[in-house]
């Protein structure tokens, strides 16, 4: 049995988008900057996404902005709204558990003269509204904090967070990254107070390769990749029209079903919490439910290394991740669980299920008893 | 009959390559990053793609950088080189000729305190040498020139602008935007003294979305996107890796049938020009023989705006584009038209036919009949 639990660093593509993708790449293969009806074909394509994305959201199409990913998505989203507010102030408050796609960026801003505050969560994870508030400065013109943390699942209270933003000052803009949140939690940024917010195709079923970022119409930014105009000019390039239409049946799909997977998933996540509670030495980091996301599980087995662990729970066919996916192979302590407070023991010794909308029970059963079997197995060797 | 002649803005994606992405994001869809061997297949195909990319340019696989296109490349380049080189010098030399991926770049950088010198085409569309090296200055840093220009075909002596530039300061940057070169023309960018050098995907029957560049290992320049430090740290973001892996194996293909194919269409390109200069009151701005690019054909008939031909031309199954199509459906008079010193009436009544490896005799004989009997038609509700 091959038990895939890795779907927050990546999810496979679904059926019927690889089939969108292969009729656009071979015949509406046009450029949707040409005039011809092969261009306005494509162009359609992009419109329509535009359109289905943004209803799930409640916004309009034009608040809908195209990347390549994540990553272009936060880049485009800070760096923009910095850039664009720049003579009004130099102070970007964050949270110290943010994604690399985050962190890195302010790292690039500090170096370019902006000071960055980083406010701490408490010890579930979780970065209070009071914390924010008292990081909130005269002079801050930007807030970054994400909706759901990529290695615990922790959710953070994004219209907490908002109201008192706007409370300090209106004209902070105010950015979530809702990478691991988009798809599977229902989101409004009009009602939460979001100005700008990420998301990535490839967590729900979508290509890789594509993303796109909100962009609240009273909100200016600039772009951070120039040429042709396309996109209003706040993103040019030829669109990516195959991964556009792509992402957006994937958005599509999982809003189809989003409450009852949500549902399932919260169920699941907490047996799987209680099964792996009962192995003795094994402690869980997130949350049972609802006040962290459904489908992170995040768990430490100290004495026993997370590469470790992993390879051995990949030796039965269970795929997890030590700590996350998405730093590019480096051995980093995890910022979010070190930010937790975690003993060192518990930080060196996590690992991170994470589910999808077709997780069954019996996968996580699997993925149980593969635990279990590791952990007991690595104790009479230790015990030799 | 349907004659795609727009190969200049997009190609159609070969089937396998279709193939070989649709195997990747239902199979092998792990994330590059993850350390389970779901991870390593993918980061393997990424791997690949660039030992296969390096080898059609004979430079090292850590020399190559993926991108999410062609303006990405551009972006990338110019705004990294810049800004890796700022304390030395602020003076840019590029042409009045580029491509909108460059050229807004320039507005950028110009609104950066950069400060740009735009070298002057000829009559025939081509930048010289001398002209370039007039205009470089103790402080340029970068210099960035189009290997073939994307609306009339015309190609740059990218050796001898590169000899110029080595000799003047060995320490400014030569970027080459080879987006309609590469694939098509044999390019080693360390023969020719290229530092940098921009392609993209959907240009040789590869997916939209992808692209790379080339980064010469001396080089060193800052990126343009942070995050989880893939790719060396120079592009952040999950590794789109069925594109990435189409891209090489559409790369891969060209260079297969890179001689055969040019013979081909240099042989097209003459055998189209001869025959639509021989229809009355039509001029080719294009030049035939291999002084030029083999795929494109840039034509004026004066009298006829180009929108108007491309539409009755598009009646007819037949596709072409006015101007350039990259420019995001905009009504802009041609920058290189203009450069060329192209009369105002023969600007504005311009039309491109680009081909690919695919393109017919029959295909040409189709156009070149659709274009007469256009051209035949106007006239006659003209003279009524």
């Amino acid at each position: 049995m091959e038990v895939y639990l890795d779907n927050a660093a990546t999810t496979v593509v679904n059926k019927n988008v690889i089939e969108l993708m292969t009729e656009i790449m071979s015949k509406d293969y046009g450029n949707p900057s040409s005039l011809h009806h092969k261009g306005i074909d494509a162009e359609r394509y992009v419109k329509d996404a535009a359109e289905t994305i943004s209803k799930t959201l409640k916004v309009k199409p034009k608040e809908i902005l195209f990347t390549s990913g994540g990553t272009e998505s936060n880049n485009t989203a800070i760096i923009g709204a910095c850039n664009a507010k720049k003579r009004r102030g130099r102070h970007i408050v964050t949270t110290a558990i943010e994604h690399a796609s985050v962190q890195s960026v302010m790292k690039y801003l500090a170096s370019e003269g902006f000071e960055i505050t980083y406010v701490n969560c408490d010890s579930n994870g979780v970065v209070s509204k009071e914390a924010v508030k008292e990081a909130l400065r005269e002079d801050t013109v930007l807030v970054s904090v994400m909706y759901v943390n990529n290695e615990i699942g922790s959710m953070m209270d994004i219209a907490g967070i908002s109201s008192v933003i706007k409370e300090c000052n209106n004209d902070i803009i105010f950015h979530v990254d809702a990478i691991q949140a988009y798809g599977k939690i229902k989101i409004y940024p009009k009602k939460l107070g979001i100005d700008l917010m990420s998301a990535s195709g490839h967590k729900f079923h979508g290509p890789k390769g594509t993303g796109f970022l909100y962009i609240n119409e009273k909100v200016k930014i600039t772009p951070l990749i120039y040429g042709g105009g396309q996109q209003g000019g706040m993103r040019s390039g030829t669109e990516n029209v195959p991964g556009i239409a792509g992402l957006a049946l994937a958005a599509f799909d999982s809003y189809e079903s989003i409450d009852s997977v949500s549902e399932k998933l919260y169920s699941l996540k907490d047996y799987f919490i209680d099964k792996v509670t009962s192995i003795d030495g094994v402690y869980v980091n997130s949350k049972k439910g609802k006040d962290s996301a459904m489908h992170i599980i995040s768990v430490s087995c100290p004495g026993f290394r997370s590469e470790v662990l992993l390879h051995a729970l990949e030796d039965k066919g269970v795929y997890v991740s030590s700590g996350s996916a998405c730093s590019s192979n480096k051995q980093n302590v995890s910022a979010t669980l070190k930010a937790m407070g975690l003993a060192a023991d518990r930080l060196e010794s996590t690992v991170r299920f994470s589910m999808c909308d077709k997780t069954t029970k019996e996968e996580l059963d699997f993925a149980y008893e593969a635990l279990k079997d590791v952990i007991a197995k690595f104790r009479v060797i230790k015990q030799r």
